[in-house]
């Protein structure tokens, strides 16, 4: 199956459109996902933002709100701002990192996702993130000691950096096969249709 | 008919997207548009963008112009980005202003965003302009002439007051007649389908 890259952020409120509902999409789609957390911060700071661009531009901000909550209506999913907007999406990018590596991390974006925008709950509290783990059976402890190791820490450093390489700068963005990037969860479908049409010409290269 | 607020700016190079098709999908939902040319560097400057955050943010503007192409060649529409980025959109925005009164606005919008976008031609060179204008019909130094005019200028002015009193921060946009704000040509659709709802279930105000 041809892969699309999904690179989310944590603290973005349309990854949580996309994560919500990427799956079913690329199932129907005949293609596989491939899960890239990253970090936004050192991105925005790069440009020189220090927080997100919907608390820096306000009619931005309450604009974003209203659009979610018209999306969110329409595909059945609760929105709600969480009380402190971001929040710290380090821990969960940390564990969502090594969770790639053992094969969890979809269920487990998924459950950070609606934890943080449909439960208001904060994902950068561990007791949380524990709560998640266990709920989608995974140990938490080991879980979150790995998440805090030198080595994921480093990777996600890595695959923060190679997203600015690649020349990402918002979440979430799709990463084709054959390098074409699509931003924003209304651009999921093109991602798709471009995979899959991508295969179906049998360019796929490797990746 | 019900009326959509299609807000745009010359520079926008996403309003091209929109300004080229919204004649047709608006006839198709039934809708009627009306013309709101307004200009978006005193929205920008207020929040402390001396130009277009396509040259603020190079690799958003990169994006975006790969972005724009993708849609422009489904749509079989021609697509450059002028050499000068963005361009004055000043005095195409004030006989815009006047066009609404004369009930010329949507062929002079539509000449005016393909002479820009899709020929490469400067909208800021009165020449420019004045060809257009004879193209469409209308005797170009009178229309000059009004359009430079205290009362034109003046209501230009209270209408770029006025997108930026609503909570226009971007464009294109689009109103409803409910105040339901829509930004981004991939949000047109969603306008045009929230406009005639509203009209199905009769709830039409005063606008």
């Amino acid at each position: 199956m041809p892969r699309l890259a999904f690179w989310y952020e944590f603290a973005s409120t349309y990854s949580y459109l996309s994560a919500l509902r990427i799956e079913t999409l690329a199932a129907e789609a005949g293609v596989e996902i491939v899960w890239r957390p990253f970090l936004l911060g050192p991105i925005f700071a790069a440009q020189g933002w220090s927080t997100s661009p919907f608390n820096l531009y306000p009619a931005k901000g309450r604009y974003m709100v209203r659009d979610i909550e018209r999306i969110a209506a329409e595909r059945g999913l609760v929105f709600r701002l969480p009380d402190a907007f971001p929040q710290n999406g380090l821990a969960a990018a940390r564990l969502a990192t090594f969770g790639v590596e053992e094969g969890w991390v979809a269920p487990f974006t998924r459950a950070v996702f609606s934890a943080e925008f449909a439960e208001g709950r904060d994902i950068a509290d561990p007791a949380v993130l524990a709560a998640i783990l266990e709920r989608i059976g995974v140990a938490a402890a080991p879980a979150l000691a790995a998440a805090g190791s030198d080595p994921i820490r480093a990777r996600l450093r890595r695959t923060t950096a190679e997203a600015e390489h690649i020349g990402i700068f918002g979440a979430p963005s799709f990463v084709c096969e054959d390098g074409e990037l699509y931003w924003g969860d209304d651009r999921l479908h093109a991602a798709l249709d471009h995979t899959a049409e991508f295969q179906r010409r049998g360019e796929r290269k490797s990746y």
